[in-house]
This record gives structure tokens, C-alpha cells and sequence, in this order.
């Protein structure tokens, strides 16, 4: 299966929020958003804001707008080769690829989300579902470990490094892409 | 090859500084390590501390000592399965299971060492080679993504968070266990 062959490179992160970002100019969403953003630390609440902004980018393909929320320097480990990605430049072609193989709307789930922040650095981990049609119409999913960390640059917070895996089976040498947590 | 299920389990950290390790009483491998910690920031040193401190419960295969240097509430995405590790104790057993298949010493290597840091956390990502030899005679080595996050907690440092991995290639759903920087 060729066309999967990056299939799950460069899903970096991915929000419970979609039907917010479906409709973010809808009131009730707005509503939402802010509930949700107040339950939380300003660090962590920050953090989930970079969240709600990168899945409307996401969802929207919007290269550009997805790009504008990493630091020039990302390091990103993701989920194919190479063993890293240096850079954002390189790591825009491998978002660019992957959104490309997609029809119609993806899906995302995420457990355990964690948030570790102090002064201008943030780490954020978690499991995460994703799902979707490719083009062509075959119907994809599978969950995956997600660390991220961020650092805010003038009273922004962007990504700094990106690393995605899902575990290995080492009796059989094949990756584990049917896991559930 | 079933003695190499857990090979690659639980490595989370190494060290360059391996030759200190196994003399660490010696006043040469002394001074360079403090000349080694005075090259960076407090942060980075207290990190790299840290590794030095890893470095020779690991060498030394005591596993107490390795998991002192962990939070109680560590979550480990390790390279085999679960998806996660959620717990010292669990982590424990992965460390022990791994240490017990070795003889003779440990080679690690690190490139691409970054450290970032921020008042009470910390995280560091890197690339690893591990090298050895497994009981029985094989020769195993192969480079992995490390990613770790630490909590100052009391003035120590502890590691709450690894990330191990290696990609995959989706063509073949086999683990990249080939691949060089």
C-alpha cells in the first residue's frame, strides 16, 4: 500500500475541541472555549489555546497557518524517517504530504493529555486517535504516543519538538499501529 | 529471535561519558566532568548531572539507583509496548527485564544533545545509539529518538517523562532499526 506510505507522518497534535473549530464563530463555541480554558492553569490554558488554533488550521489545510505556530528551529521525531526532521521547512514538506493523502475530515482523540509549563517553556504529552479516509476512499485509524515542547517567543508560544511513535514489536519487527489505550 | 523482544526496552537516557562512569573515583574523570558542567548554563549542567548520575547506576545494572532518579508518577512511551508506562514501578520491571539480557558493559552514544530549561522543568531530546552484547553472544546496536522531561522537585532533579522510539516504515510496517544520523 504505497499511499500510506506517510500516511501518519506529521500529526503532531490534535484537539477534543473539533466541532468548536467547525464552527469557531459560533457563540456557543466561543462559550466553550473560554469554560474550558478557564478550568485550567494560565500556562496549561495557554498551551490548549495553541491546541484550538492549530486544529482550525489543520482541519482548514492550511499549510501556512499550521507553519506559523512552530519555531524556525523545530526538531520534530516523527512517526517516519528520517530520525529527525531539523528545521521548519522540512517539517512543512511532511505536513504538506500528509495532508494531501486525505478526503473529507479527520478525525482526533486524545487521552491523558499531561501539561507541564514554567516561566516561557511548556511540555505536553498524550495519546492520540486519528482517523480518517484517504483519498481513494480507504478508512484509516490508529493511536499513537504525542510529546511536544513549546517555548514563548515575544508573548507567543510556538513548537519546538515534535516526537510521534507508536511501539514496536520486536519478536516480529513490525510497528503497532492496532494498540489501544 | 525471542531473547530480543525487550532488546531496546528502557533506555531511556545515556551518556557520553562512559569512561567516567566506570571510574568515577578517579581525579581525571573528576576534572573533566566538572569541566564538563562548567561549559553550560546551571540548568543544562544540573540536567547533565543528572545523565552522569544515570550513567553509573546503569553501567552498574542497579536498579534502584537508576529509578531514584525517576518521579513516582513518571510516564514512560517506551519503544515496545503498552502505549505507555504509567508509574515507577512499572517502568522498574521494563528497566530490570532490559538490564538482565546484557553482559559485559553497555555502549551508548548521544548526538544531537539538546537541553532546554525553565525555573523547575526541564527537557532534553537526543539521538542514541546502544550498543552490546545480549547473553548468549549476539551483537546488537541500533540509533533511537529520546525525549525526556524533569521536575526539580526539592532541589533534585527527576525525570517524569521518556519518549523512546525508532520510525517506521509504512511500506513494509517494519521498525527502522537500520538507520543512521
Amino acid at each position: 500500500m504505497p499511499h500510506r506510505r506517510r500516511l501518519v507522518a506529521l500529526v503532531p497534535l490534535v484537539i477534543p475541541l473539533l466541532l468548536q473549530a467547525q464552527a469557531p464563530a459560533a457563540g456557543q463555541g466561543a462559550k466553550a472555549r473560554a469554560e474550558s480554558v478557564a478550568r485550567h492553569t494560565p500556562h496549561e490554558a495557554a498551551i490548549r489555546q495553541w491546541l484550538d488554533r492549530w486544529a482550525v488550521a489543520f482541519r482548514a489545510r492550511d499549510v501556512d497557518a499550521i507553519m506559523a505556530l512552530y519555531a524556525p528551529d523545530v526538531v520534530a521525531f516523527d512517526l517516519v524517517a528520517p530520525l529527525q526532521y531539523e528545521g521548519r521547512e522540512k517539517y512543512r514538506k511532511d505536513y504538506a504530504d500528509f495532508l494531501a493523502q486525505y478526503e473529507g475530515p479527520l478525525e482526533v482523540e486524545m487521552r491523558d493529555v499531561h501539561i507541564d509549563a514554567h516561566g516561557d517553556l511548556a511540555v505536553l504529552r498524550a495519546l492520540e486517535r486519528i482517523g480518517g479516509t484517504l483519498k481513494g476512499g480507504q478508512r484509516t485509524e490508529f493511536w499513537m504516543r504525542a510529546t511536544s515542547v513549546f517555548r514563548r517567543v515575544g508573548g507567543r508560544w510556538l513548537d519546538v519538538h515534535d516526537h510521534l511513535s507508536v511501539p514496536v514489536d520486536f519478536e516480529t519487527g513490525k510497528a503497532q499501529l492496532a494498540l489501544r489505550p
